[in-house]
């Protein structure tokens, strides 16, 4: 009976993080492995996990005055080098299209659109009345120096989304970059359960292009960063290079400050890691596309009576994502182990003893703690339930956040706090060169952001002994 | 004030449909042309009528019961080989990546996805148990043989939905093919206010790799037909290229039968050209992001009263979906030229006069209508008013579309029906030589389908007098 499927989970989360992680999203059929080197199928149950993200962004988006529109996906080489930095940034991460006309130039597939994005707004932009612009596009982004697939986390291709906004003063550009940062950790810790570290990057980190960087990252249990969203203040460098200027309301021809911002499908990642167990995925009831399912336990003398109940149940849990499994082909235990790999948040078992008792047997996923429940008192239990769920999974990786954040006042701390998997919060002087000797010496450690309201620390940077610039969180990253 | 927006639209839809087209996909702000050659941008006014397309479509997949997915957009050059047919049709429109590692395979960029996606399925899919397996993806899809972009209509990247559906029986694939079809007119019926001419493709216009290919296609005022969506029955010929198999109840390994369907960003085009007129953008309320704007005519005196009124107004039209256009910087008179270009359904106005008289003034956008309303009875005579412009464009398209049909029953009458822009209803022989004479002799004039029920028809080709199989509309074509 489809035993394959069957087959949960071989490896420990604690033992061997990276197969456990590959196995959990595989078979829990969030995605497969492509035929294309460096590339990843996402498959349904995982869709539709992007589907709520991008739901729920939409409707934040609707609020703030951002319109979603689309932009090609080839980008002409010439642009890319009309912005110095950026083009240095990328040009190590580009794929081309084969010219089949060699008169034309050569065309990049996109590894980020403000080049292209731009030209449009230097014909869209033309007076203080059209600012701010705010624009979003959902799409596929291609960054070739990935050959070696990690599912969600690193792929050729990814979906993502990409904001571009243009503004009259950098006093509005700077409100609103650290406004979408804020949206991205509200949309992390409300429908993913998943806390941030929140700052601003380095010069050395920062977007290819920007003034700088403020990004959001979750720090996951191999003790390992993961770099969730960014918005990134783009000061005035591409609005110069791209010709966007605008008649202000004093009649003089300006040049606007611009925003950019994204976050991608490798969110998903990132919550299948902070959550899941040795039996499979966890998912945080407000982005799991089944909450609870409903098992009928089917014993022939018995079918009709339980299923007749099942289908109350689900009748009554109107305002909860159900699904009930009724499938012939399945045996219950089958289907016990099915749910549990896929995560859904809450299991409710009926048997023919339980209606009897006019009960079902309510399983949380999170802690597999079992209890029965009053039939009249289930819908309002399994919300109650959904949100503590919810809770607890946030309170949980908070605490993990927490815990892993260690002071390093030496740089003999800072090596073992590194060592250790933790993340070192230190004192740093905000030098390039410094910055790549600490990742040297340390194997990989680098830093993750600024905290805000941590720039203006008197002390010593932790490597180099130097004046300190600022509080710095470091460890080592995906 | 920003007057080069206010200006209209210059060509006639009568003396030059073209022209007039890109002006009324432009000015309205729908798209614009990118920066790359066969390019196009779909801006926000654009990308909302899409939205709404996925939305709709999205809820009605969900019934159905198929599922959202996201395959990669590179495909190995081997695939397309495996079903020589398929490789034939598509080789002309195939765009590649360049190859950086030369011992690697040429990558394809999607032309449509078929293949990538059945090296997927023939691991997926093991028993009777996983059928019938339905995924969609909704995607970019590139045909790098457009190289002069009509906005909408063609260019070498576009949007879309691909259906691709496994079942256990030819029965079950065809029914569902059907199915699918069907639920395509609907869309363009309930939502685009598009009627459509349905039916079955001949040989030659068949999808490359098909059993055979039903389609759903409109006929736009200039006098050509509009491929606007379509549904292949695929038969068993892409599940054997790509060794897709499944037990059966009866414990043998069978090949199951596949169906693919697919319509894209056209359908925009296709709307905007049968309903729209000589001052700009016609909308269907259904479609319409916004379905009523109300303008205040502000005098400075009386602002305070009647904005008043206006917000009043707006708070009563829960169901609508309603702009309030309070905006300082554009004067009454170039918000109404605005809203008119840009196809709102239909318009309010409210003055101090309406104030006093506890009324305001609603005008269609479609006819021009206006009429004084009083507050009380506003919201449900919006709703009855947008209901009844939906229907009015639908019943007017039909009727153009009736009008259109031809029969041609000598070559004679055929030629003649072709040269005046109609569609030819004429008995054919189902050659496709002939059907390439037909073509060359009436400088276009092609097959679009055998209507349903029309395939048992008794009689002479039009053509060559041969004996007919079945009756085709014949029309020139986008």
């Amino acid at each position: 009976m489809a035993k394959e499927k069957s087959i949960g989970i071989t490896a420990k989360k604690a033992d061997d993080m990276p197969e456990w992680y590959g196995q959990v999203v595989l078979k829990s059929g969030l995605a497969d492995y492509a035929p294309v080197k460096g590339c990843m199928v996402i498959r349904p149950y995982g869709y539709a996990i992007w589907q709520k993200i991008m739901d729920y962004f939409n409707s934040r988006l609707e609020k703030i005055g951002a319109e979603n529109a689309y932009f090609p996906l080839f980008i002409p080489e010439s642009f890319f080098k009309k912005e110095a930095e950026h083009a240095k940034g990328f040009s190590p991460e580009v794929a081309w299209v084969m010219n089949r006309d060699e008169s034309q130039e050569r065309l990049a597939l996109r590894p980020t659109s403000e080049t292209i994005m731009y030209d449009s707004y230097s014909r869209w932009v033309r007076s203080w009345r059209d600012l701010p612009l705010r624009i979003n596009q959902w799409c596929n982004i291609i960054r070739w120096e990935v050959s070696d697939v990690k599912l969600f986390l690193r792929s050729r291709e990814f979906l993502w989304q990409e904001g571009h906004c243009v503004y009259e003063t950098k006093e509005q550009c700077d409100r609103e970059t650290l406004m979408m940062l804020d949206e991205y950790e509200k949309l992390c810790n409300d429908l993913l359960a998943l806390p941030m570290l929140k700052g601003k990057k380095t010069e050395k980190e920062k977007f290819a292009g920007a003034l700088y960087t403020t990004t959001i990252e979750a720090f996951m249990p191999d003790g390992k960063a993961l770099q969730c969203g960014t918005s990134h203040n783009l000061g005035q460098g591409f609005a110069k290079a791209f010709g966007i200027s605008y008649l202000g309301k004093d009649g003089k021809t300006n040049t606007p400050w611009q925003s950019s911002w994204g976050f991608s499908t490798r969110l998903i990642g990132a919550m299948v890691m902070q959550h899941s167990d040795d039996k499979g995925l966890v998912l945080p009831p407000n982005i799991a596309p089944v909450q609870a399912v409903i098992i009928p336990i089917i014993f022939e003398d018995t079918k009709a009576k339980v299923l007749k109940k099942a289908e109350e149940v689900k009748d009554n849990l109107k305002d909860v994502r159900v699904f009930l499994d009724d499938r012939d082909q399945y045996t219950s235990g089958w289907k016990f182990n099915e749910w549990e790999l896929k995560g859904v948040p809450v299991r409710i078992e009926i048997g023919p003893k339980d209606v009897e008792k006019d009960q079902a047997i309510v399983v949380r996923r999170d802690t597999g703690k079992k209890e029965p429940v009053k039939i009249a008192d289930l819908s309002k239990k399994i919300k109650t339930l959904l949100e503590n769920i919810q809770d607890d999974l946030l309170n949980k990786a908070k605490k993990f956040l927490k815990d892993s954040i260690v002071e390093a006042k030496s740089w003999k701390d800072f090596e073992k706090v590194i060592k250790n998997k933790k993340i070192a919060k230190a004192l740093f002087c905000g030098n390039t060169d410094c910055e790549d000797n600490i990742k040297a010496e340390t194997e990989g450690g680098n830093s993750r952001c600024i905290p805000f309201g941590k720039e203006d620390i008197k002390g010593k940077c932790v490597h180099c002994g130097k004046e300190a610039k600022f509080t710095v969180y470091f460890s080592k990253s995906y």
